[in-house]
């Protein structure tokens, strides 16, 4: 066995290309999805589908029950607003979102004697997203490094990898597209159809087939 | 309604008391339990009471799947050591566990709209868990302040309260009694009979008596 490493895995778009950014750098994969209720349950299928392509060692799927879950659209409260450019923090935001799947990957890492962790955060397109800055990101990386046993006992040292941080979505495609992702089992889309069918209309829809637009590439997705 | 502050309530001797120190300071208590399938599952009818009986505005119990479930004797692995004084960490070390604690408290402190978060963590007779310094609590205060639309776009300042962080259990004991703490109703052992009573010999336990010997009070707990 190589060298471990927990990807945090949605089955969107970006963390589907961090997953294959791991293994391309010779990761033995420990992918970890956490269904906290978001309304989008079609992630959970493609999460699958993409640990399988890219022969990851373990996929752990777990249950959170968020005690703020009415305070996102994503998780039950009010409506997904449709898609358009903005400069303040967007109603699907998830308080404290990046830093409770951090630590639960954290967790994860540690009793695995993994030192690498591994998450699609982008602070290009969703700038208005506070814990997807490299503040953010450094920040944690302090935490793991002096909240835990491996860090304090062991000598071991944690690295949060964020390899989008700075990759706009076309970028983030074509770079996809180049590790052999398969874009037709990831979802981004936060309000699909009953058949599972993206809406084309919400914010993550509309940065999605603009960064499609921009990498010269077709979307291989069905839309509603 | 005054001030909001959430509070990490396990139904253990030290939250118990946290909890009565943010009732002292005059927050409006918004208590959060994580049952993340500890053994000791009376602790979570201890919080119960402990909420009741400070008058706690809410209580949540949320249940939460740990990825690293089988690293520490509390959640499922090996057998629960007699008390000795040590010096590495102990067996009932959770991996990342006060991050992840932490981390939900944050996403419902900033939901609520409150800035002040109480964890019942103490860097004297626990020395060897590593998210129990003082270093942790700042770097996660960090974190907070870094984190979350709260304090990025509405100018709000998280603070994590650790009040028990210097204090030994003989200590906590006493500022508990202090302020009416009923410690019948708190859990501290690691491993409980069938009836709920403690064992009396686990690390906990033989802390907890320990500490009511230093504070010359006795324990109204029945023991096994």
């Amino acid at each position: 066995m190589g060298k471990k490493a927990v990807v945090l895995l949605s089955g969107g778009l970006d963390s589907a290309t961090v997953l294959a950014e791991a293994k391309a750098a010779q990761y033995d994969l420990f992918a970890l999805t956490v269904d906290y209720g978001q309304r989008h349950r079609r992630e959970i299928d493609c999460a699958k589908a993409q640990t399988k392509a890219q022969k990851a060692v373990e996929h752990r799927i777990v249950r959170l029950e968020l005690t703020a879950k009415d305070s996102s659209v994503l998780t039950g409260g009010g409506e997904v607003p449709a898609y358009e450019p903005r400069k303040d923090v967007p109603p699907t935001y998830v308080p404290a979102r990046n830093t409770i799947l951090l630590a639960m990957a954290l967790s994860w890492a540690e009793s695995l004697g993994a030192e690498d962790i591994f998450i699609g955060a982008t602070a290009v397109d969703y700038s208005g997203y506070p814990d997807c800055r490299k503040a953010f990101i450094d920040a944690f990386e302090t935490i793991a490094n002096v909240g835990t046993k491996a860090a304090m006992q062991e000598g071991k040292t944690f690295r949060i990898h964020a390899p989008l941080l700075k990759m706009g979505k076309g970028e983030i495609i074509a770079r996809g597209a180049q590790l052999g992702v398969d874009m037709a089992r990831t979802n981004s889309c936060y309000d699909p159809d009953e058949l599972g069918r993206a809406c084309g209309r919400c914010d993550s829809c509309g940065l999605r087939l603009k960064g499609f637009k921009q990498a010269g590439l077709t979307d291989p997705l069905e839309y509603a």
